[in-house]
């Protein structure tokens, strides 16, 4: 089987416990095996095998306390997984909801960045903003979660041709809203004009036989809808500037852009945005908000989860874990004490705390960068994308500060609608993030208005987050540099004593909720065999 | 503005009509012309203005007597506009339900194909198959009347790179799935790196800049997921062979295919599937079925619709059209007359039926062909591409008969699954269509199983669609063959002194119901333009 796993790693019962999960006995894992169903990601899925309750308590070693820091999906996902297996789980949250940066923004929530003023999100009822995670690929992990606990979902609209490209100062093309279609057609169809034409003329030194070639020759005419002489003069695919219709009005197909227009223009780089692993439709989303993921594990965790509660230290000793926290409601320090902690507060806030790491696990998590990242929602009183537009859902990529606006994937055609007016990364992340709120607002439509002159006249409440600046997240995502994955890392994958770290950033799926599943699913086994053992 | 209209179609009166959908009066109007929102779909959308029913009832011209033939989507939305503007009419549908070719089996659904054995579907409750239309593009004309009637909608998957290709007799990779990702990336990867390098050692032809040539490159590399030295060594964009996980499993990316198997394999065909205008992202279906749309024009044509009523003739007269029709109830036959009649049925069901058409309006619906189409709905006890293959919506690919394996776009989760095991055209749907019921459901079982070995086990119940042999349609679709669309078909776009066809055949968006919707609109508008003149 193809596995990074070593054998021992793959133990026998770990291998009972994945039969059992595929959901019918070690025969039809057999037949799976042999008929190729076990794929990559049905053995990522079956990777993770929960503790054995009975083996556990059985042995006098239930009931374990453990101790974890943070209500996000890693914390969460920990406390379920081990309170299934018998353990004592306490989660402490400095915030009074859960879910860490799985986060909906509704009417009423309120926030004042690091630094910021306060800012209230006024949408209207039913309107909300992902603030961070927002889609999840059909094959991660969360998935799994989803269907476990009955979660309705509805597709994420990842990939959508009748958005738009716009770009300014590329030449012919600055300024121009250009739906990707159109780019998509021009690209592709001049790329494999130039491309066929090279192969017909055996220009290219290729080692492949003359029926190979036709098939290149054919793929190509394909891909680009080359006419029968391989030239590219524009296609259905592309668009009309006259809509076919009724009886006679066979509609009159757009005239291409130029090659140079379009390869000055930039747009071709943005079509393998859509090529990349976890971006590939479909992508799916909770409906009524992504929220809807860290509230389904909570009601499973009643009574587990401290909010309001601050953590300040960390201190271990030769049987347990004791760490401080501040309740926040009351002012007051408190302590609780595990045999294990599982820690999932992110490293920039997780620096600050005081901890009797050791020297290499403090100078690992000190070391390590987090990407920047920011967002706006938009409210406005009419879904001009869909009504004057015809977009639903998808997105329109820019290379304005703003760098692209999301359409909402959900709730078509009513009458209201709340769109990302910036979905933005590095640099400009930090600008916009640089900005007030109000100002940021203004940004996002002041440029926005530029692919839709209706902003303005539309506009109603805006909600913006630069993730460098919420408090107790201070960045996006993780983002190891350089050489940081062979040095500092490993060391953040081993557990400190009785402290073993867990989230996106113990993962090499950074950046999506599965990071987090995954990465304490390992800490829940690697907890449970250590119990085991002692 | 972008029209085929001439500037006499396109009059003041439309032109304000127009305005006023566009719904907030000329200032909006010129503001979006002005700012380029009155793109050719905005256009398109706006061309069709309704007849006015004060105009007509103050002239004395209203409650003229329309017989519409065929409830169908053409049938309807003619009665519907025609209702709107005081027009009397009546639709004759030979069938117990409207919606024509519209139509989703469900539990219960009984047909008889023509020369073929009853058929009953004993899907479970909730379980349905879209026989006929099954998507639709954002940018349709019928959207208009799904948001005019507040059909509840959601998005149809047609593009799932987690889906199959799986092809026979195409050398290496013959009867192989492959995950859609790993065809495309590899497909894209090798062409780019073959195009980068001839680019990049001036082995074409090109009119570019060297800093054009530069920007070529670029998006070579961007598109095929190339390396620096600009060689394509497989990428994530393919998947791996072992998924990136927790801590220090990276994950190990899938080993490319060959350049030569990927050649031979005919997969990279199967990727313009996506770019065509009509199958882009976003599509959309209603909620529960595509039935859903006839039945919510059903609700506000209560009382015309004369359902069991089969025309056996038509006879126009200097003042009027009499149609007489059996009413298969009672099997009485019975005559309505009207002032116009619009014909919506089928040409090879119309040609059949006697009528004093002109002879070359006779010589016209006789010559023109239909295309053949199948389908069959799957029913499954389990959805196993969801739970074991991760595959939610979208299709699978194939050169067996099969031709695809639509994955259903809704109910995701759920313990039960509906899939289309096949959705045959051409000689495939002949060969399909061909085989009694009970011998393409084996058929359909015995290719998918090569796909999904599940099949067998999980299977539970079939319903298969040949239209060609599906009495008041026999065919799926108009197909105009050689020069036919300027030969016979113009005469098909006239009225044949007082009957109009409409339909999808009446169009340039044929086999899609907007091709009915907009034919539909274009008989309203003539008609109620000729009662202005009489």
């Amino acid at each position: 089987m193809e596995s990074s796993k070593t054998p021992s790693e793959m133990s026998r019962r770990q291998f009972l416990g994945t039969v059992g999960k595929l959901g019918g006995g070690a025969a039809v894992f057999s037949v799976m095996g042999t008929l190729g169903l076990l794929s990559p990601e049905t053995l990522k899925a079956a990777d993770y095998e929960p503790p054995d309750k009975n083996e556990l308590s059985m042995s006098g070693r239930g009931g374990k306390k453990i101790v974890i820091l943070g209500a996000g999906i890693a914390g969460m996902t920990a406390a379920y997984e081990l309170g299934q297996a018998g353990f004592d789980c306490t989660i402490l949250e400095a915030r009074a909801r859960s879910g860490g940066r799985i986060w909906s923004v509704r009417r009423g929530t309120t926030v004042a960045e690091i630094g910021g003023a306060k800012q209230v999100a006024r949408f209207s009822d039913g309107m909300y903003l992902n603030a961070g995670p927002m889609r999840i690929p059909q094959f991660h992990v969360t998935m799994e979660y989803i269907r476990k606990f009955g979660i309705p979902i509805e597709p994420f609209n990842n990939v959508n041709d009748h958005a738009y490209y716009y770009n300014e100062n590329v030449g012919e093309l600055s300024g121009k809203k250009v739906r990707k279609r159109e780019a998509k057609a021009d690209v592709r169809g001049y790329v494999s004009e130039l491309m066929a034409k090279a192969v017909n003329q055996n220009a290219l030194d290729m080692p492949l036989t003359a029926d190979e070639k036709e098939k290149l020759v054919a793929y190509l005419r394909s891909e680009g809808g080359l006419d029968a002489d391989l030239f590219y003069k524009g296609s259905s695919r592309g668009g009309y500037k006259d809509e076919p219709g009724a009886r006679l009005d066979a509609g009159v197909i757009r005239d291409p852009f130029s090659m140079k227009a379009i390869l000055n223009s930039g747009f071709g780089n943005y079509l393998s945005s859509e090529y990349s692993y976890d971006q590939q439709m479909m992508m799916f989303h909770p409906v009524g908000g992504i929220d809807a993921i860290p509230m389904a594990f909570e009601k499973r965790l009643k009574g587990k989860i401290r909010f309001h509660s601050e953590v300040s230290e960390i201190k271990q000793s030769e049987k347990g874990v004791a760490v401080t926290y501040r309740n926040l409601a009351t002012g007051e320090y408190q302590n609780v004490e595990g045999d294990y902690c599982i820690c999932t507060i992110p490293l920039p806030v997780l620096k600050k705390i005081k901890a009797d790491f050791s020297p290499d696990m403090k100078n690992a998590i000190e070391s390590v960068g987090y990407a920047s990242a920011g967002k706006i929602g938009l409210q406005f009183k009419r879904r001009f994308w869909e009504e004057d537009e015809q977009i639903y859902g998808g997105n329109t990529l820019t290379n304005m500060d703003i760098s692209s606006i999301y359409y909402p994937p959900t709730g078509y055609m009513q009458k209201k609608g709340l769109l990302l007016g910036y979905y933005a990364f590095g640099g400009n992340a930090d600008k916009l993030g640089g900005m007030t709120f109000q100002e940021r607002e203004a940004h996002a439509l002041n440029q926005g208005a530029k692919i839709h002159p209706q902003y303005h006249k539309e506009f109603e409440a805006s909600f913006s987050v630069d993730w460098k600046k919420i408090k107790y997240n201070e960045g996006g995502w993780v983002g190891y540099s350089g050489d940081q994955r062979k040095t500092v890392y490993p060391t953040l994958c081993k557990p400190d004593r009785r402290v073993y770290l867990a989230g996106e950033h113990i993962s090499y799926v950074t950046a999506w909720m599965a990071g987090g599943i995954e990465s304490a699913r390992a800490v829940v086994t690697d907890i449970s065999q250590r119990v085991m053992k002692e």
